[in-house]
């Protein structure tokens, strides 16, 4: 089956998502049964809470009281169960947490007691000088979200007995901020008139080499003595024996040399370039939810403590944008960004939006003609051979209706 | 004694250093009996090893192959010990290193083997493709240097029975790049007609909380259950028992709330703001050589396994800038940027340079120039009461005489 013809899907027209976003996916080259990319998006309604007389947490008014909005994406691999399971459960995780700290959302400064007591007179100074802003509750409840998110799906997956993880890309646009927070190797971009913002960067084993050759470093008994820690530009074989060869080892951002003894020769714990770089052999991406039962092949070797759950969150000052009508985030997975660059999103972006202002499907459209782009047809940018087939799903989510309501529910 | 009857001290008029640099140097107010800070310069002769027919590396030809250049800033604490060691010992350590790399310093792209012999036919193109590059080599050669340097300091304080440590702030000028290796809270900026560019970021229990967090929470021991790893906007009290109260941990840069319980009550692994964050209550930094006995005072707590040796390294690519005869870089003690921003000192060479082209000791009256303003001198720039109590040593290093040999020795 050739990839171009695959079918490229989004929701029916008749659904709007959150501020007239657009999306849509197309299912990998039969590299597996099912689309292992998952999405979600829909409002946040985040609910007051005031703590009541028993110094419990009651819900005084149930009605929503902030209202965010909410675009994920999340790329499977080992099944799409993790996928799945991080699509129907984040936003919720997310919701309880931002829940949790309401109160110091919406206030000036959060408050250093969530009560709002005061117990030293210099509370409000000693948080001022920290420089700590509602902002940095809204990070602090998707790090824990994230983490919460992945603590559930490891008990679902055990309980059901499946495997599997997925990585997260998730845009919350909350009281004039975008936040975008990122574990894995999907990517958002700003697209403007006359910039091109990026709003992620990848977490990858390449990226994150020194956080996981430092973790083998601390705990070696995680390697089973079968990997080494060390990076080497090639995997090392008999010939370099008592050799001086180039590596780098965990507190190192140059390169040396050292002999090489037989234990360099063992398979090491990063390998490959680029998007081929492995850890462990196994996994291209170190940040993500689920895995928590992967293990390297035959053996008993964990991936999981090597991954982190955490994202990497950046925030977006939208109320500070001169907002234009032509300004969007896209948000894909890797299988747009390992054809397309960031310049040639761009171009697309920007070659089709001011031509089509007064078509209300035209962000879906810009979406689907993204997907096509991948898929190889001749449309004079990316030239033939340029084919992804990997799962893509991608999000063009408008700025400019910021504030005004979708017409969906 | 008021602080501005403390001599500003620089090197006799016929010693000319590097370049034609200029140093000067002041001592605290009182806060020790001698200068903590140390400073040492120089050219740097690398010579070309070969290797011997026995694989053994043989000095073949003795006479120096490679010239680079050396400015070096120790800010001691605990005693001048450790910054004097460091000042006389790491250019040592930097030659040795750079030595033993050198026949891949001068090739067009490091060598897999460092014996140039190619074990496999794409060895170059697995390089290639780590992107290797020279410069990495240079950058290894200083994290292995200040590694070296710190081993050498702590066999030599506990030989003599002294005790100590400092900051560590180099620059090195080889093969028409700059290489700025910091560890501590030093600073280094290009200063430009048209542009200031920061060449080093201070490293303290601040700037590397994450870090030095994640280090107690895998190693608990190593608070010995007297501090708490958490940070909180100021120290918890009894009063704050059982409260919601602002809080970080190490995987967060966001913050949230918990509950306060006793453990929490413990003074804090990371205490203080700005410049008086305080590791374990003791020390302002969280990288530098030495302090390999330094314990928390009636405690048994070490500071050392906090602390790391290796330094952050930049490169500024001189040859790619176009040079102008004021472009100069200004390395200073923390003293001074204590009390004068990069933005003041800019303005202080900006305003000081133009007019004294000829002069051949404008640099050495730069620096000194500089002292001045740190010590309340009324100049309409610092305004009064910014007075630095600190040791303060800042050497200017002027550009544009790159290559142009020095007149001194």
């Amino acid at each position: 089956r050739r990839p171009d013809s695959r079918p490229v899907r989004s929701p029916a027209r008749g659904r709007a998502l959150p501020w007239n976003a657009g999306y849509a996916e197309i299912i990998n080259a039969e590299k597996s049964e099912f689309n292992e990319d998952q999405a979600a998006c829909g409002k946040l309604c985040i609910r007051r809470c005031e703590f009541g007389a028993e110094e419990e947490w009651l819900t005084l008014c149930p009605e929503e009281f902030l209202t965010g909005h909410y675009w994920a994406l999340f790329d499977g691999h080992g099944g799409p169960a993790a996928a799945i399971l991080a699509a129907n459960t984040l936003h919720s995780c997310l919701r309880r947490q931002l829940e949790a700290v309401v109160e110091g959302l919406v206030a000036t400064q959060p408050p250093m007691h969530l009560s709002g007591r005061c117990i030293c007179p210099s509370d409000p100074q000693f948080v001022e000088e920290k420089g700590i802003k509602a902002e940095d509750l809204v990070i602090g409840a998707l790090e824990s979200a994230f983490q919460e998110c992945d603590e559930v799906i490891g008990r679902e997956l055990e309980a059901s007995g499946q495997v599997g993880g997925c990585t997260a890309l998730v845009a919350v646009s909350l009281q004039g901020k975008l936040y975008v927070a990122n574990a894995g190797d999907s990517r958002a971009i700003l697209v403007r008139r006359d910039e091109i913002r990026p709003l992620s960067s990848e977490l990858t084993p390449e990226t994150e080499r020194q956080r996981i050759q430092q973790l083998a470093f601390v705990y070696p008994e995680l390697l089973a003595g079968e990997f080494t820690r060390l990076e080497f530009p090639r995997r090392l074989k008999g010939d370099d024996l008592g050799q001086k060869v180039l590596f780098r080892d965990h507190h190192m951002r140059g390169w040396s040399y050292k002999r090489v003894d037989k234990s360099d020769l063992k398979y090491p714990l990063i390998h490959g370039q680029g998007r081929q770089a492995r850890l462990l052999g196994t996994l291209a991406v170190s940040r993500g939810l689920g895995d928590h039962q992967l293990r390297v092949l035959d053996t008993n070797i964990q991936l999981k403590p090597f991954l982190l759950s955490v994202p990497q969150v950046t925030v977006l000052d939208v109320d500070q944008l001169e907002l234009q009508e032509d300004d969007v985030v896209v948000m894909a997975t890797d299988g747009l960004w390992d054809v397309l660059s960031n310049e040639q999103v761009a171009w697309l972006v920007r070659s089709f939006l001011p031509g089509n202002q007064e078509d209300p499907h035209r962000f879906l459209k810009l979406a689907q003609m993204l997907i096509h782009s991948t898929q190889g047809k001749e449309d004079g940018l990316t030239g033939e051979g340029q084919v992804s087939y990997d799962d893509v799903s991608v999000f063009v989510i408008p700025l400019h209706s910021q504030g005004q309501d979708s017409n969906g529910p």
